[in-house]
């Protein structure tokens, strides 16, 4: 197999983008990518889309095709495909991209996710954020997305693996970096004190633990890691990207304070890439509410179980704070959570800091970042590591 | 890259299947193909699932994780991927899993198909079914699925490729053998003059040119084909599976009477599997509505532009009727058409049919079977060609 790099990055500014459609975002992303490349649209020879739910938010199927048709690339009627995974979806993307390089059938793919989810109203927006969970033995019962998180909160604060403040914190630090991020939603420092006062969403989560609904795009160029060099001098090395599911609904497992899930994407990670938990100085973790920071940053073996929150506290993961710095995008919190989009913008954050690229909030010495990418309530989670050359 | 096979099947009936849930029908169609290549389950390490609407037609996402979930591979934590490229969906998941086995990344790989369209209202099918149009400068416009092959169906007549009553000979021969297929949605002949003067959906197109609104499922497992024989001795050789895209909206292609998606993938199926259209000998083509049956089979290679009609409505492509045999499922018009099942029962077909287990409908000597699935308005295309070995 061969060994894949990613070339080049494109994203838009994440946001309530009212004024710009779909496909524009799409374009403006796909098209970044593609230059920042050093090419001309002419080699990519694949596509592959994260995409949650276009055909409720702006009633498009087919954004495979779309996405290829408005990048300029349908003259060349390269396969495009659209995959999903609840929110994991761009991680997934990344992910079959990665696969079609590394396995020789494809040398120039773009691997790029996409959400439009404010054209429609907000109580639908909710339908669809649900319908991620168990549609027959959750969402019908009455669980909203945001529930479910809650009550994995509240086990959480129970089992003293984390309190109250701990978990808000994750909120805090995410924000700190948005400051820093001239493509994030929200570029505004928030205090512990707001977010634990901010407006009840489920209890204990109020807004300010959850993460916003975005419009937004996101793209990468990956090709075979021979090749790379000849494209660009700055570029990463992917040295693992894996998946793994769990059951649908969250009742259905052993624990609900940590993702098997994710703990078994890393584990496989961390074995193909032979890299370790403490070789990550920089990392992205799926904060879609505040506890499942929590239990990514215990999941990817960065801390042991009960000890994440305080560190987070503590100011410890913030860039220039400690050993690790995560969410340094902003995070889904602050950068912003167009659904689709997340996982690669996840990715392109990883990138820019493995290439010296992340301006105020580049972590020093960024050798080896990681990725991690949740669907559903950890029914779908991609672990990426991506390692500076 | 590896050889790929075809080693297990197992597809649900099509119908109006109020009395079965989607997750009930994946599970059925998932067990049979792991039961047919005499696995447990515990072998499959990796699963893709075609589907194209579930978000709308059952408010469910995440499909990939409710399908490993359901049948029972939650406990290994497979990665699951579900696919979409429209009408595509299987097809392209079919692809996808026949590239996971040949690059060596994954060994058993399930690729599946589900759709459960009857649990919506009627007039939203449509609208669900019209967003694999483009939503901005077609379905905006008012224009339906079925008047964009309404359209086609004018300028094929215009232009002097086939008479109304070639067209409608298309649904007449997959009519023929739904009678024989256990599994199809409509069981009952029907005659040429039944097609021309049923209820008009978009003229000239009746409610007899159209594919129904069908609930299914559909599953394969794959494996390196020098894993096949030690667990049966039934299986198919994979000699290529290709996918091409076009623009999304008709509009902006040179032709409509032809999709150049399905003769970019065909000419590269062909080139790749050094087969021949004359040497294929059963074929599934996608008649989703009858203009669209016409042009497959010229694009494909079958026949030349403008001679497809008269032999269809001759029955030469009726299994006995000449050299080639088409749609002997009964095709998507008297199979059933499940939007995401459908490129998977396609290749079930092709399966049965090398493996001589089509019983009534069984071609003789088949050799080489060929199996299109279209997504749209030939906005993404898959060809698929299987060898008995």
């Amino acid at each position: 197999m061969r060994e894949v790099a990613v070339i080049g990055v494109g994203i838009t500014r994440f946001g309530e983008l009212w004024n710009d459609s779909f496909r524009a975002l799409g374009i403006e992303a796909g098209l970044k990518a593609i230059e920042d490349a050093n090419l001309t649209g002419r080699e990519i020879d694949g596509m592959y889309i994260g995409n949650m739910s276009a055909g409720r938010f702006i009633n498009q199927q087919q954004i495979d095709a779309l996405v290829a048709d408005y990048s300029g690339l349908a003259s060349n009627h390269i396969p495009s495909t659209r995959v999903e995974a609840g929110e994991a979806s761009g991680g997934v993307a990344f992910r079959a991209g990665v696969m079609a390089v590394a396995s020789g059938m494809q040398d120039y793919v773009v691997a790029a996710g996409a959400e439009k989810m404010t054209d429609l109203d907000d109580s639908l927006i909710s339908s669809v954020l649900d319908s991620t969970s168990d549609a027959d033995w959750e969402a019908s019962m009455g669980i909203t997305f945001a529930s479910l998180y809650a009550m994995i909160a509240r086990r959480i604060i129970h089992d003293k693996i984390a309190t109250r403040e701990e978990i808000a914190s994750v909120s805090v630090n995410s924000h700190i970096h948005g400051v820093l991020n001239p493509y994030a939603q929200y570029r505004k420092a928030i205090t512990l004190d707001s977010v634990l006062h901010s407006s009840k969403v489920a209890d204990p989560l109020g807004i300010f633990d959850c993460a916003p609904i975005s419009d937004g795009a996101a793209a990468v160029v990956i090709c075979p890691l021979e090749c790379a060099r000849k494209h660009t001098d700055s570029f990463v090395k992917v040295s693992a990207v894996t998946q793994a599911s769990d059951t649908l609904a969250l009742f259905q497992r052993s624990t609900i304070t940590s993702f098997e899930a994710t703990r078994i994407a890393a584990q496989k990670a961390y074995e193909i890439s032979k890299i370790k938990p403490s070789d990550i100085s920089v990392a992205e973790i799926h904060d879609n509410y505040t506890p499942a920071g929590i239990m990514a940053m215990e999941d990817l073996g960065f801390f042991k179980k009960g000890t994440a929150g305080k560190a987070i506290l503590n100011g410890e993961v913030a860039v220039g704070g400690g050993k690790l710095a995560v969410n340094t995008s902003g995070g889904l919190k602050a950068r912003g959570h167009p659904t689709g989009a997340t996982g690669i913008a996840q990715i392109i954050e990883i990138t820019d800091q493995l290439r010296y690229r992340a301006d105020k909030r580049q972590v020093k010495d960024a050798k080896y970042g990681l990725a991690q990418n949740v669907g559903g309530t950890g029914s779908a989670v991609t672990v990426s590591i991506l390692e500076a050359v």
